[in-house]
C-alpha cells in the first residue's frame, strides 16, 4: 500500500474536503438492500460489493445530501462498480462489442421502464429495482437526466470495448472524448440533483457552461482514476487504453513524460474548471449554485476516496477489515499546491478546445 | 411499383393528412446546402441524397413549421439517411461492431461540439455544420433534447449491428426495444420542436405519459417502415432483423402470419397512443400540444412518404425524373379503417407493457 502511495504522484486540487456526517449509515442501508438483491449468493460477493466504498464515496460528492438519498445513490454507484467488474472491463464482454451492445443497452431498458417488470438478467434486475427507487424519490426530470447520462456511460463503454476487440490505442482526442463517458461520471453527478433533493432549471442546466463544468469535472476524476488505477493496471494489461499508454503510444513519451503530461493536462481543465466556475456561480439560482459546489466536491472526493479504497489498494478488491474510513486529513502527503506546466496544451484538442471559449450563460 | 403497392398491406391510421406548403422550398434549401457539403463530390452523389425525399418527409411531421427552420429538420433527415445507407444497414461498419463504435461516437461528438470544429471524416463534418445551424435556431433545452436522441438512435444501430455480426436473431421483445432506438425515431421527432420553434416545458416532456406518446409514436413508425422495407430487404437479406423474421423465427409463423402478427401489434400500439393522447391534450400547455399533434402527424406522413419514396420503390433508391411528390390523396388504395386483430397481446411484453398502465401526467 505504502508502494502505490509513492508511484501515485501528488494531486493538485484546490478545493476543500467534505464528508456528509451519515456515510456509515448510508453504507449499512446499502448493503442491506443489496443482501437481498439477486447479486448476493454468498458473503464473498457482499465483501466485493462493499469493497468499492461506495457510500463513502458518494458521501464525499455530496456531503449535504437528504441522509434519506443519499444511500440510494450509493446504491447506483455500488451496482456500477460490479457491473463493471463483471461485465465492462473484465469478463466475457470485455473484448466482445457485439455480445456487449444487446446486453447493455437490454440492461438501460430495464432502468427506464417503469414499475413492475421482471429481468432474467440478475443485473438488469438490480438495476431497475434502483430505477424504482429514484423514481420513488425524484422527478421526472432528474430521473431523465439521470437516463441519458447512464446510457451515455454505456455508449463509452462500448466504444472503449470496440477498441480492445480490435488491439486500437485511440490518440489523445478521441481518447479523452471517449473517457469523459467511460468513466461512469456522468450517471455518477447526475445523481447530484437525485441525492440532494435538487431541481436545477433546464436552461441553466442545459446551458454550454454548465455543460462544459459538467464535462471538466468528469474529465478531472476520469484522469485522476487513471493515475490511481495505473499501478493497479500495468500489471495487468500493457495494453489496456489510458491516458499514460496513449500518450506513450501516440507521442512517442516515456513513462514518466507521459505521466508528467498526463498530468499537466489534467491539472489545466481543473484549473479552467475552477474560473470557469467562479464566473457562472454568481448568476447561477441555488440549485444550480449547489450543483457546482458539489462538482468539486465530487472531484476532491474522488481522489480522497481513491487514495483509500480497497478497489485500488489491494490486489483481489477486497479489504478483510471491517469497514475503516481513512478521514481525508490523513492523506496530507499526497496534495501540491502548483498545478504542473506541460507541453500539450489541451486548447488545441478539437474536442475539448471549446471549454476554452466565451461560454454562453 | 405496383407490385409494391399490391405487397404492402393497407394502413389503418385514422389521422388527417397535412404538408407544409413550402415543402418544396425547403427541398431546395437543403438540397443546396449538400451541394456545397463535403458529402457531395458528384452529380451521383446528390441523387441519392436527393433520393430519400427527406423534405417531403419532414413537411409532413410538421406541416406548421416555421418556413426558416423546415429545411434545417430536413437536412438532418437528409443526412441520416445517407449516414444509414453508408455506415449503418450497409457498407464496412454494417457488421463491425468494434469499428462501428469508435466512428458513431466520434460523429456524435462531431454533433454536440460548439463553435468551429475541423473534422477528417465528411460525415462528421457535415453534421457538425447542421448542429451549428441546429444551436444557431434553437435554444440550449432543444438542442440537448436532440443530442440525447440522436446518441440514443446511435446506441440502437450499435445493437442492430452487434446482433448483426453474432448472426443474432432478437426475440420480439428485444427486437421492439431495440427498433425504437435504431428507427432513427426519436432524432427525428426531436426536431419537431426545434423546426416549429416550440418550448415544451421539462416537467411535460419528461412526465412519463408523454415519454411513452414519443416510444408509440416512434414505433408504429419503426414497424411500418418494416413494412415498407420487407420486400426490398427479402430480397437482399433474408436474415435481416425485422419484425416479420422476427416473428417466424420466433413464433413459428408462416410469411402471412408474420405480416399478420405484425400489423396487429402495430394497430394496437397506434390505438393505444390515439387514447392516451386523447387523455393528456386536454391538460396539455400549447407548446406539448402542437407536439402531440405533429407526433401523431409523423405517424400518418411517415406511410405517405413511404408509398411514394424512391428510396423504398426503386432499385437503386435513386429516382431518375425531377422532384415529383406524389399528394396524398393520391394514396387513397392503401388505407384501411379497421385495426387488425391479433393473438399477440403487446401488454405482455415487458418492455412495452407500461405504456398501457395509469401514466402519471
Amino acid at each position: 500500500m505504502t508502494g502505490t502511495a509513492v508511484d501515485t504522484p501528488p494531486f493538485y486540487c484546490p478545493i476543500e474536503s467534505a464528508v456528509h456526517p451519515e456515510a456509515e449509515e448510508a453504507e449499512r442501508r446499502a448493503l442491506a438492500w443489496f443482501e437481498r438483491s439477486g447479486l448476493c449468493r454468498d458473503g464473498t460477493d457482499l465483501a466485493r460489493i462493499a469493497g468499492s466504498r461506495s457510500a463513502d464515496f458518494y458521501a464525499r460528492f455530496a456531503p449535504d445530501a437528504d441522509p434519506d438519498r443519499l444511500w440510494l445513490a450509493a446504491l447506483w454507484v455500488y451496482w456500477g462498480f460490479v457491473f463493471d467488474d463483471a461485465r465492462c472491463d473484465e469478463g466475457p464482454f470485455a473484448a466482445d462489442p457485439a455480445a456487449f451492445a444487446p446486453m447493455a443497452f437490454s440492461v438501460q431498458r430495464a432502468l427506464e421502464v417503469p414499475g413492475r417488470l421482471s429481468c432474467a438478467d440478475p443485473y438488469a434486475a438490480a438495476l431497475h429495482e434502483i430505477g424504482e427507487l429514484f423514481r420513488a424519490a425524484a422527478g421526472p426530470v432528474q430521473n431523465r437526466r439521470f437516463e441519458h447520462a447512464h446510457r451515455a456511460w454505456l455508449t463509452g463503454v462500448q466504444w472503449q470495448i470496440g477498441n480492445r476487440a480490435a488491439g486500437r490505442m485511440p490518440d489523445l482526442d478521441e481518447y479523452l472524448t471517449m473517457r469523459l463517458h467511460s468513466a461512469g461520471g456522468e450517471p455518477t453527478y447526475a445523481m447530484l440533483e437525485i441525492a440532494n433533493g435538487l431541481d436545477v432549471p433546464d436552461r441553466e442546466m442545459d446551458s454550454p457552461a454548465v455543460r462544459a463544468l459538467t464535462e471538466m469535472a468528469i474529465l478531472v476524476a476520469a484522469l485522476d482514476n487513471d493515475r490511481h488505477s495505473h499501478t493497479r493496471e500495468t500489471t495487468r494489461h500493457q495494453t489496456e487504453q489510458n491516458i499514460v499508454n496513449v500518450l506513450m503510444t501516440h507521442h512517442r513519451h516515456s513513462l514518466r513524460q507521459a505521466v508528467d503530461e498526463a498530468i499537466a493536462l489534467r491539472d489545466a481543465v481543473l484549473e479552467r474548471f475552477l474560473a470557469l466556475r467562479d464566473q457562472v456561480t454568481p448568476r447561477a439560482g441555488s440549485a444550480l449554485r449547489h450543483y457546482l459546489t458539489d462538482l468539486g466536491h465530487g472531484i476532491r472526493g474522488n481522489i480522497e476516496w481513491g487514495l483509500s479504497v480497497p478497489r485500488y489498494l489491494a490486489p483481489d478488491g477486497i479489504t478483510p477489515a471491517a469497514p475503516a474510513r481513512i478521514p481525508a486529513q490523513t492523506a496530507g502527503g499526497h496534495w501540491t499546491d502548483t498545478p504542473r506546466p506541460g507541453r500539450q496544451d489541451p486548447r488545441r484538442l478539437p474536442s475539448l478546445a471549446w471549454w476554452w471559449s466565451d461560454l454562453v450563460f
